[in-house]
């Protein structure tokens, strides 16, 4: 099974790590995608955060970085994914993702299975380290600690 | 990638057929795994709703109908499932199902998949079944037509 | 229009006198229905519950209490109802509520219109006043007060 | 009753024309409302907007769609509704309407009734329409047939 | 300030456990009341569930376990509760503790204070420890170390 | 017990005096601390917006209003404030409030208490009164009244 895990990634946190370990146990491939949004003004630029995704996925020799732009589903179909995979941390995260699910469905017949994200992370995300690193504030045990000189 | 689908079925629903439907076409096995719950009263024999799951699978030949007590953690191990997969029908599913997930994780570190509900199916339970056989009312639309004469 | 008020109303509680009053102001005829449910064990007979919904509904001339038993999309059908009218106190009720309304159109084609339930009595149930009640709480502002000696 | 069926329709989906479709069957007069709102920027004019509604609404006798500006309660004092009339998609709907209702009710008396979306239809928003056009994606489906030659 | 922790306990959990510590910290005295409810068939008897708050208890010399029956409300005036505070572990908890709130300060003007439930435990419940203990399943972890002999 | 009330208070409605009123009653010292952010564009100055909750609190003997910059963890260890205290008004703030709590006990160890928002005023936020304030609309009952000259 190959599984794409999409998402900004703007940094990556451990609650991404946390995902990329466990998806990549449970399938032949994983790309992780970092979407390239032209429209989004994003603290760090693709090539830095794929980088920083690299870092994070090193260890798993299944997993692959990459960067794409346009449609979701457009990119599942050209990476040949049989499912996306995210987390899931709130019920919030549950609601927008039902409709994104359905969506991806109804545009490209793309499947999508979830994770529980990690529950002593739920409160992370990359705007909270956004925010944090605009406060200097401390962001350790909030990203994975390969990345933190490139933040 | 083996999966478990573990639930009541009594009876299984059109949601659960479509629940089974797309796992199977993401997983190389398959297992229903059907609940055998001594306190919890049920309407159907456990054999009669394993029947009902096996025409159900019929069409997929790398579904396998089981059924199964005790805790589900355990299940999953002896079945050598690498995660149990669930549908997602509502915010209250997804609540219970995060504490589910946390559970089966910390007992049997059993990893556990997640698919969202067909959206035109997310009112249909198998509680409101037993409701509607129960005043009469009409199920088609409610459960697979290859069950309908066993109910 | 012709609108139906159903539920068990064990006893009514002020917030069903709310939705009564204000549901009577957009229609032609509200009918209060009171669900006879012979599984579901009630604390006031049918005949007392109909008896304090009429002392409610006395002041609005276009309100009448019936009874039903059966599949409520039976009862909106027999009443010539256009549709149904609930109150929604919060997300829980809103969540029941999405699946019954998808279950009586898909059953009997009948439409269910919403009113939020007035924000400062979300907390008054049936349940709630039945707990009191047994506790020997006061229910005075939980109920009406014209029922309050047949409680 | 008259209702009136406000939003920035920016455009109208197939979710809204079940609303409308719904709506119009209960009520003897419903006005959809088209908000010009001057602090959002809207991908299209308004007066393509009412266009595009007028379109799907033709097939009403009794509907009519009108633009208004300001605030809610005082648009549906001048057009006389009885009541104001939404869609709820989700629990997040959900939790925002009553907010609006109780504002609504508190500024101007004026009382809102809701209809549950259509549950195949959930996931379709006009932003969602708008990232599908900004990405050259299908919105077949999503938005009704007769206004897609005005996208 | 005097601060009263209600529950059925039945038994404490490692949540219970981490909003005792958290609450004795923030107030002069906390009382731990065990609610007998002759209605709710319990699993431990209300001594047994008092001397596993003790032993919980014990290493925070502000803190005393006590029985009560009837109105919480009631009870928290006998204490001279200034509030009571609860824990807070989801969605449904909150919406259910919202009413609560609602009503304690109806009927004996009570205020309640909320803290948030440890993240890496919400998943843990007294209802899931007896679960677990029917299915001879592993409980440490779930409730604290000094009160395993005694389940 | 210090407590700490965050906010950024553009302008402050009568849910904030509610809280600050109930919050004042249960600890020795309220601190109303208002967030100057530099960048969130507020429609009052923070003097302005102290000043606002100077009256609100000037009933209140042990509560003082103060502004503070940076990270909210800071503040709260500046100020010596045993816990912050926020109030709850729907889910969507309880999801927000959760993560926040986290965060600040991550960064800080810093405890936050809740209190349940007056359900009566659930719809109250400062957003709708600018909103109001926009197009005129009448903010009496939702504005404290001794602030109403300064709008």
């Amino acid at each position: 099974m190959i599984l794409l895990f999409p998402g900004s990634f703007d940094p990556p946190t451990c609650g991404h790590a946390d995902i990329i370990k466990r998806a990549s146990q449970l399938c032949d491939k994983l790309y992780v995608g970092v979407l390239v949004n032209i429209k989004k003004q994003c603290l760090y630029p693709v090539e830095k955060r794929v980088e920083m995704l690299r870092r994070i996925s090193a260890v798993y020799s299944n997993v692959e970085v990459i960067a794409f732009d346009g449609l979701l589903a457009d990119a599942a179909k050209k990476f040949g994914a049989d499912a996306l995979i995210k987390g899931l941390r709130n019920s919030a995260d549950y609601q927008y993702e039902r409709d994104m699910a359905q969506i991806n469905m109804a545009l490209a017949g793309v499947e999508t299975l979830y994770l529980q994200a990690d529950q002593s992370r739920t409160a992370v995300s990359s705007s909270v380290v956004r925010e944090l690193l605009a406060f200097n504030g401390d962001v350790a045990g909030f990203v994975p600690e390969c990345i933190i000189d490139l933040l």
